[in-house]
């Protein structure tokens, strides 16, 4: 592909190592070193909470009516796991970005005073951390553990991407970040869809097959690329006295988030995955004429909307 | 399955018997009477412009600033075969209706003075036409001869179900429908959802495999079953000097719109088909308690909305 | 004429060079240059597409139900052609205006995101961009290519003129433009002159010989100076592999838009024109006090409307 | 012409034999007779005022703020040769019409107590007196002697013409009037055209060779066929001491009122006329067909039509 | 007269000085202040179109069915004598009342687009313009040059006047006015009376003998105050060129309007006036108590009234 | 004069012989004959209460809260000498008519059950009693003796008067009535324009010099010919008993009402009267053509009406 409107991007599948936000930042070197070295990436996503950890299976000691001193300590122990914004930790993570030049989406646990927010950061080799978002409505039981977000943390990037030894081109492009279930939220994604996404990140921990059509549908409905990261993770990933679906079965290969990370192109073609049962990393060659190729029939907040008929009001306000 | 909240629906994969409105009547009548008989089906759901015909590779002699004689021609030909509400022909659907007991659900085109819509009638057994949507974008050469729906004519309807032999209770449930490409407008299907949907149709002739990732997502994202139907048709359903793909290679047997209709179930099940290459029927029992199962996780209008972030400003007035 | 409340205009019969940006407004800025000081004009009105091109004869590859990789290509192509607002494209426009003293009103295509739209700018020679005008309703097969605009592109600019050399006086009038079949969409007329505009600006690619009927009754319906330019186009003035009526003969002459540019008083005097067969430069002194004259026994947003019979609701709001 | 869908329409160019009734209901059954047998018309336009006459160049004795005995006898007189609805006059008429066959549409002036009309009048063979219209808004002088039609006299009439022997075929069309400058009333234009009027007749007495500028603009505008006509009359058309132009240069054979009718097609085709000069009858066959193609790609009120930014409310009420 | 409940007013009795609008302010701040000084006065009315002119005796080179191109001059120039609402005009008229401490009704032509109205606006003292009302008939040639007001100019204007050295106390009241032969409209002096009019103004230019009788019979029918202020002109007040009631016996003294202001109490009494054959200011004290007095036995639009057998429906909308 | 549209035409301005029924149908008779024969009259108008009297200055014992027994008997003295429709007197009107050849129009006292009623009666020549009006709204004191009439005797009656000697035309016009202060009731005297009354009957006792201003403006405002008849009454017209202004200056020529009779064209022109301090009959010939000649400029319920801001709602039943 010779176009100069191409970005090369990865997803990276992966799990947190349990609770040790060494070990997770240190592996998140490490794979995007690898997308940068032998795959020249240019922005690697990573999953929903992949920096804090998804504690998947817990209760945290919570039921209607009643909490227990356990789980506190549990919430205690995850809480000390998340990081703050600035944080050395994030420091850290633009380092990586500024080593490798990729832009680095990623899931984190971000703590502010006494919540904690499900948010993806955005990580540029140049400026360090430009943007973030934070998940506006946590799923079920994550609703235990993470407060809400709201306008204030929903950016759309404008991006450069710097030529690469191949491609020694300048490409401008939009990127956005929706987490897990927030891609099943209609006004959300046509929110980003008005403000032009192109590179749609969606980090997440759903591993359901039915994920596969949903992101596919994104990419149709939204004429952009999508990139969702999952984790895999297994028994083994968690500390030794987590949550696991059979208390009587437990194995350290037993998988606790099966994966399914995918990349998609605006006319709804898989670029690749889904990558199931490892961990590891996709790439793919995005060329941005694709979402103007894409529009030419299909603009749902442009010639294909109805203002007169739907109007979205959008309450936003100036963030990071 | 023996829930006092099931009720039995059919999509009816068919083409339109070319321009003849007397063919298209009698076969809806047949089929219609097939899925009563045969399925004891209570609900039907015909493809878009199963009334009227969809004139797949026409052209109507348009191009960029300049019209023929000869589509002009073409379109009078067309106008001709559309129908008007009321009209002897919606009162022949009616009469179907009433006389297998059969709800259905229709595409047609409909005639107001100068203007043809691309329109879903909802027809009820015991009250005739109850109803009526028409398409509020068409999709690029469609714009060419159909006019826009709009805020009038967006009805999502309470409607009952009579018991049946089987199964002698009342289900009184939601339907609404969205034609083809519609089915990617985000702020449409958010005004549906909103207003309590359960049998989410849509007629439509889009063929492409990526349709079903889409009407997956959708019934995930709505938490509704969705009735696609769509039509299967070869150039002998067409006139004779009906624009093909390859003029060069005309065959009564080629394909023209491939098929594809398909049952899903709000958590995301396909319950019937896809159904690909030849005409037919397809039947399944709704459990529409399944939509309150999947509302219990995920309910974008409800508790997993943000109206404090996002809110949708629907103009809806009264119609049809 | 000696009257101090005398505007001089002028209406600009051009191709596009073919989807080229940097000829096309060194085009302009010749034309305008020469319009400027052979004919001492003030307003020059150039045609819809003008900046950005109008493709006739060209299907996109779109059939009723179907699109081809190569219609999307030309997409892309007219796509990268169109301007946004702003851009270094307008920036250069605002110098012609400024370097020259002429008011231009000019048909761009006008990209927004991933939908282009059919606009006229105005642009002032002491102000630069004044207002902009998105077509409202594209014309057959240009619904494929270009997006609706809505009621916040709809101004009726109050515009001074300052005195020239022969003339030293300051005019203030009323300025609006209508594209090509706009100026058969009555209702938007109706709130042009209900808004007093007095120059009223047809940017047209529309040379069928009834052009000149509806310019004339544009003329005396809304008691309005009609400045229509349309462009005159030949094989020539577009890319080599452009659609042509007749694939057998092409030619660089053969004609591609004809022409018809025309200039015509309140009371229905053509006062230049209509100009067939060639590019050029159509030039008159537009009196305004004959809007007063002739407003004298017809103002139909006046003493002759009834506004208790008939009213006419328009939903304005705000914008460029 | 074989269609099935075609109508025989004339326009009657004649002058009002002056102030008398008698003659000019003569006139009307001779000049009709006339239609029916040579041209084997179905529906005849006569021109405003026909029956009653238009007092051209009159002035009834009226200056801004003061009127004459004089005047004041002229109205007396003019008042007289109006006829009231019903009365012996208007049976008259529908003698005419059911004796001929041909449905008759004519200007009249009509009395209603101490006020005269502008009308013009409806009448089929077959049910007599069907409608009525009355001018909405009477230009300059007029304003003198008529009162104003409001929203209970703007039928448009859905209308029968029975096979003739040429073409025994019944065909319903839908039928208008619009008087004189009427026809520069734009929202009066969208009504007519939003009731679907396919024969627009314009009974005028407007012979400025513009008008017919303005008479192929509405057939396109409305794509419906427009009917103009218009009075043809002289000096000795009325009476001995009328006014007239040059009080100095009195002559039987001067022209008062110089003609212009016309028939027009949807396209702009001019199908007859203009007749000029003289008294007579122009009949054209129209396809009402022609309609249909022609809004295949213009329907002002329908898909050409943007609701959403402007909405035509009309006060219409019931009528005769 | 001791009354708490007194207001001195007056009616000017004046000339436009022709065409002059500069002329015709200074004159009016002369005659304001004079009645100020002299008379104490706190309410003036002046006449009908006493800014912008009453063009007595022209045509404007109107006939039926013609304009002359004079008579358009005729009228260019009489538009530039009209003003618009708000403008330097207007704002002197502010001045006048604000410096003079006199409530200002006067008729002016108003100026709106291409249309002039007869207009009459109330100025305060302290809140400058607070109303305007638009002629809503106007009469016979006067129909050749002016609209027609509607329902959103028809204000009864609750005025307060602060007390003067004689009388320091504050007096609320009601006040409308109604221009030349709309007096005669029984609709509207009904809604004005049920509106609670009792300063009654009635700005005219008509100078008949029985003009006398309706100001008293208003007077009695509506129980409030009638002010009526004619202009006073004589020939030498119009231009040169101006048309005369004799062409052939021009003489600077001749009359053209023969004045005839008179002030009227609620029982029928003239307080002051008629004058006739000059100009002047008429003063009186209205006793406001009157009008309660006067409705003891006769109240039109209360307990004389009978809704059961007559309604009168008003359309009023909001206004200036 | 010799138009052949013309009706001569009486009032009569007489006293009640006091409530004597035979004495006052034998003065009745004696003024027809005299009216018919010396005059040649067509219609006579007699005044208010004619039949049954006027009991001016009589309170019938009533104060507020209290009635006396006195007064009853007062009332029921007063109730004898009214007379029902039909009854022996009503018959011997329309003897009188019928012998005279005029056409009657007169006061009378009914009695229905237990009411009275202050209404008028119409009498025919040739057909007796063809219609009577109830007098809406008594005034002040009235309101103790007399009821409220309603929509169902508001009469405007098409009259036919036959040929005289003088004048052997057929005179066809519409009468109407109305009572004493029911003059000052705007909405009912539009409701008789609107019904086209051109001879507008006035009874009344209303003697004030006031009276004739109403009366000349009624004329002007409804271009009708006015009739007003009063009494002219003196003490010894009265029961010796009856109340009178001074009890201690009893006299029998002391007037009670003091007359005023008069008849006033179209254009306000006093055509007989006002007839002063004596009983008897005023003659003049209407020319009913003036109607016409003056709705030429002022027609309220016609042209000079806005029924789009006012519009009067009559309650209108089928009568007598």
């Amino acid at each position: 592909m010779s176009s100069s409107r191409v970005v090369r991007a990865s997803v990276v599948q992966a799990s947190t190592p349990a609770y040790s936000l060494t070990d997770t930042l240190d592996k998140m070197e490490r794979l995007t070193r690898l997308a940068a070295e032998r795959d020249k990436t240019q922005i690697a996503v990573f999953p929903e909470a992949f920096v804090g950890g998804y504690p998947k299976m817990s209760t945290f000691g919570v039921v209607v009516g009643d909490r227990s001193d356990l789980g506190r300590e549990e919430f205690l122990k995850y809480y000390n796991a998340a990081i703050e914004i600035p944080s050395p930790a994030i420091s850290r993570i633009e380092q990586i970005s500024k080593a490798t030049g990729v832009f680095i989406v990623t899931g984190i646990i971000e703590r502010d005073l006494g919540t904690l927010y499900c948010t993806a950061i955005f990580v540029s080799p140049g400026q360090g951390l430009v943007g973030k978002h934070r998940k506006l409505v946590p799923t079920a039981a994550e609703r235990l553990i993470w407060g809400q977000g709201d306008g204030s943390t929903l950016p759309v990037l404008e991006t450069s991407f710097s030529g690469t030894a191949e491609r020694n081109n300048e490409v401008t492009t939009k990127v956005s970040a929706s987490i897990c279930w927030e891609n099943f939220m209609p006004l959300l994604r046509t929110y980003y869809y008005s403000q032009g996404t192109q590179i749609y990140c969606a980090p997440t921990v759903d591993a359901r097959p039915v994920w596969q059509s949903s992101m596919v549908h994104i990419a149709i409905e939204g004429r952009c690329f999508v990139l969702s990261a999952c984790q895999f993770a297994q028994e083994k990933d968690y500390p030794a006295d987590h949550a696991v679906a059979d208390i009587n079965a437990r194995h350290p290969d037993n998988i606790m988030i099966a994966g399914g990370s995918v990349i998609v192109s605006p006319l709804g073609k898989i670029l690749a995955g889904p990558l199931l049962g490892e961990e590891g990393i996709l790439t793919a060659d995005l060329d941005l004429d694709d979402c103007i190729r894409g529009k030419f029939d299909l603009d749902t907040t442009g010639h294909y909307a109805r203002p007169d008929v739907f109007e979205l009001k959008a309450n936003i306000s100036q963030g990071c």
